[in-house]
């Protein structure tokens, strides 16, 4: 069986690096387009690339040429988008309506109205959002966000807290990794030795996303979920992972049983259907006190599980604990792939 | 005008250390008495200590003897105490019983209900609890201790706002530095690409002893406050300066522009003393949106001050902000003698 | 096929938690005892170890039950030894006596006469060193040793250009990684925004060891080889990864060109016989200017290879140039492992 | 007394900073000028600066309004520089040419065959060469370079052994701190975790100007120095403080006796003179194995001296030994202003 043809947007730059990472042996994709700037296009993409992650850069992709990403330029269908803002602003909307399914990474268009926001064990059926998207649109393809990297793995210990007990309030406090600005990305005087906190930006994210995430689907619109987040954003000196701390004001009584049963038992679509990039489970429990650890723990699940430990009482709220994931595989291009892995098997986008 | 004898208890270790560089040149203060266990004793100071401070160790004291800690053995009465708990628990009575002033920064006695727990700014009248401990114990000498290095800060910044709109609910979430644990204290592997989730203990004292320190003196003992706090803590790959992320709930309503005014106009007795070791301004408020940072502010005010920054609204209470301090300086060995000069200059203890 | 059963010495620390790592799905070899002192005999391994290694430890292992490592009580006789220097010293031998083969990462013997010192590529015909052996001593079993972490990848360069061009000196800088002292090992104030200074001993090996493994086995000894080596040892804040800065004369001339061929045409028994463990290259030849890096290139050939970079000529000897590998992988448990498999493979340790 | 007024070139980066942090409370100078690109000009400093030093940034000079560094514009005749290569490429000649007497801590006329490359201690004789200089190219000014930060405290360490015995060979691998290029600088990927080879270019210099620096004058040029360098240059996660490996071949013995003596007895102009800026001593011999260290000992004589210690025999030359030295203070703005301190003393500028 031939794979689906795939191309990356942004495919230089860190978090393209680690789309095509992950996609170079993927069983049903296949990288046939790698698009950048013009200040890469037509390059070899091993010279045109600096390769940043600690896998070695695929064979197979070291040898394409860049080409510019622009329609009717592009041999994929499905792209993956790791563009900047100001480009995913411009270029994503120009594909979609080219005929491309976009799955992108950008923050451009998450909060936007008729684009579906989608971590896919949490809300896959907002993806029959593009329906809407398509008709207001007047688009053959479409646009759809994976979350924010801080908020992707806060839903992904959240929901199944939701759905047990109910979600009232949550207090986060991050501390991320400089992998989250990509290369050069954050200077390493402000990390060196240094916690740096985040732009008030990155903490708006965090706060509004799950709200959309965890909202309902009617009537072909999102309806905002009522949980309410406070987030405390910084970064602190790991290459990759990020780290959050965590209090959960409950709607329902629920005992440390309770909580860790909650999160032992969460198994979603992603699972069943044993999508190739799925992490199982998805949420992992530890044990131990002093667990999870950034270094350590950010590579459960391949890179794609939340991990979540130190579940404890909280004096203000209901629960606290702590919860760690890794920022540029589930929180960035992992979330991606594993959105387009469900629509491929669901049947929304035709091969 | 002669300088007043002190001596030093755990002399040789990290926190001792950070007694002695900031004793050697006091000018109250002087020297007398280098304590250590039988491993050091009958060294020459300059030989027993492994000197791990960025300062280099004073002259003066690099030839000084170390002495065992025993009563009898010691020409000061001021003793300063850098005591690991498990010998503090020991030591510091038996010392205070021989007629020692002990100032100690063990967490031995904190919480013990004769014993004051005393931040200079915040509760100066809480000195007077000696007296209660002296007739309790039969002693001629008393324990003072000084806050755990994160609730100092941590209550730095809310006693200012406690007085001016009155304190509800707390959360706050810890990046601590390397130098809390002593030396050799947390292992490298711990920390380097590391987020290190601390002990409950820590975060038990983090949540206790704000309430102690608020506080009121009361018919010779402490009624606690009324707020609580919920506290999350966590080690950072950084080597001196505890950064804090707050949330505050307060009793009465308070504009930005109010919280900033109360921080800004809190002055206390160190500071209208002009107390050797005060800072001040004791709260330094920092307007720009990316600060403070722990590299670049630990030590404003010669590590003496709480420094605050990044107040904004907050989702769920009513506002959130930064807090940064110097661990081993305002946090520990620094603390201590701020309290030690308040008793020499109202007259609690004779020169 | 039934696989071979080996133990591991010291299986709790952090070397022996890199044997483990590597055995765990080894195709030849199967963990049947982990040994470690009365301080975990008789727990679960799970319970034992405080494991520090970014792989989840492996599941078959963690309901082991670990033995005390006395000769009597082990059911294999292949055992890697992770054991600190001075239980070596005395384990070693007497397990050696009771008839078991060690293959040693421990200093302990390395330098003794009648012990094999052996990178797998370099001197396996060392090897037979050990029927001196035990004839001298009468054992049933063995020891084996590999080389210092950093002495290990130091020959990995040398040895192509000792057999390509002859060697004449060396001098070599080093910076070295926290994982190379195990677990606590360093402490955090030592390497955060630190260079430490490595001990005199550890230079003492680097200067030393390569002369025995590049030497002659003559006459049931080792006639050591002729070139000398300058090294400068330091620790710096990296968790695994030597790097290591080299100057070379060589005895008969080499342009860059050679030399590069030199390295790229190196290929020797492991990589023949296709050992399990044998990286293929040995020797990985990076062409960017800014490569290898610690970070990026320490995982070369699942870090069981050489990384080589930055050949350029030297304005004192002949050439300059860059190597880098995994310090606790072919520097410590993988080479162990190798030197086991060609044993193996040779029929020199009965099945 | 009047102090005589000072501008700075390219004042907002990170050497600027520098240099304004050490100029704040000089007794002799006073800052009149601070001089920037268009992008700053006309700002308040206070506003312009991105402050990166962990020092408070002087109040004296927030205020300041920063103008063009364009001849005309300018109060002060003496410039110092902190202008990036290219900008100083044209504007140190255009402004030397307009009468100012140029400090430069920019690499564009280090080897300019009548530019004086100037270590106050080693070569203040070259500072004559300024009449050269004049003389050659018609100026009422004239440019005089400091030398490369790594090359600085390497000759700074270099120059005691060779007045005592001779210098014949030195080999030297350099870890080096992240503020060496400047801000934004180094990537947080590539230093955390990591050691980055250097660039070739930074080895050439190392290699180059000390061999300027040592050498003599003779008939208004410099008769470059007889010894030769090899240099491996890494960046390694530090903040501050170059940090180098030393082997050096002398033409005369010494004992290691002979050594310590040579570093301690050594005592130059400026230490003579008691310049406010000269350390004291210059070159601060460290006795412990594992000391100099980077985080301890940077700031020895307040940044400005060079650390020497472990202090050895070495296999291939005659003696091994380590040193360390503050990159953005002696290797920088300290040096500059030090050379600037020395012609003020001797009349060689007008005040």
């Amino acid at each position: 069986m031939s794979r689906i043809p795939v191309g990356v947007l942004g495919a230089t730059g860190a978090v393209g690096q680690r789309f095509i990472s992950l996609l170079a042996d993927h069983p049903w994709f296949e990288i046939t387009d790698l698009l950048a700037s013009e200040r890469s296009a037509g390059k070899r993409y091993g010279d045109a690339a600096n390769w940043v992650l600690e896998t070695p850069m695929p064979r197979t992709v070291a040898d394409m040429t860049v080409k510019l990403g622009t329609p009717g330029n592009i041999e994929a269908r499905i792209l993956f988008s790791a563009l900047p803002t100001e480009d995913a602003d411009v270029m994503e909307p120009a594909l979609a309506g080219a005929g491309h399914y976009i799955f992108s990474n950008a923050s451009s268009y998450r909060m936007t109205e008729d684009v579906p926001l989608v971590v896919t064990e949490i809300n896959p059926e907002h993806l029959n959002l593009v329906r809407t998207q398509q008709a207001n649109r007047g688009w053959q393809g479409f646009i759809v966000c994976n979350a924010n990297c801080t908020a992707t793995h806060l839903v992904g210990a959240l929901h199944p807290l939701d759905l047990a007990f109910g979600l009232d309030k949550v207090f986060v406090a991050t501390m991320q990794a400089a992998s989250g600005a990509g290369y050069p990305g954050v200077p390493s005087l402000d990390l060196i030795d240094n916690v740096m906190p985040h732009s008030y930006g990155e903490e708006d994210k965090v706060q509004a996303e799950p709200i959309k995430i965890m909202g309902t689907l009617v009537d072909g619109g999102i309806r905002p979920a009522s949980f309410k987040v406070s987030a405390h954003c910084h970064r602190v000196p790991v290459v990759d992972g990020h780290y959050e701390a965590v209090s959960v004001a409950l709607r329902r009584p629920a005992s440390g049983d309770d909580m860790i049963a909650a999160f032992r038992s969460y198994r979603r679509l992603p699972q069943e259907l044993q999508l190739p990039s799925a992490p199982d489970p998805a949420v992992m429990v530890m044990d131990q006190l002093n667990r999870p650890q950034t270094r350590l723990d950010r590579m459960a699940g391949r890179g794609m599980a939340t991990v979540v430990g130190r579940i404890r009482p909280c004096n203000l709220f209901d629960w606290r604990f702590s919860l760690l994931g890794h920022n540029t595989i589930r929180g960035a291009a992992g979330g991606s792939i594993l959105n387009a892995e469900l629509m491929v098997q669901q049947g929304m986008i035709a091969r």
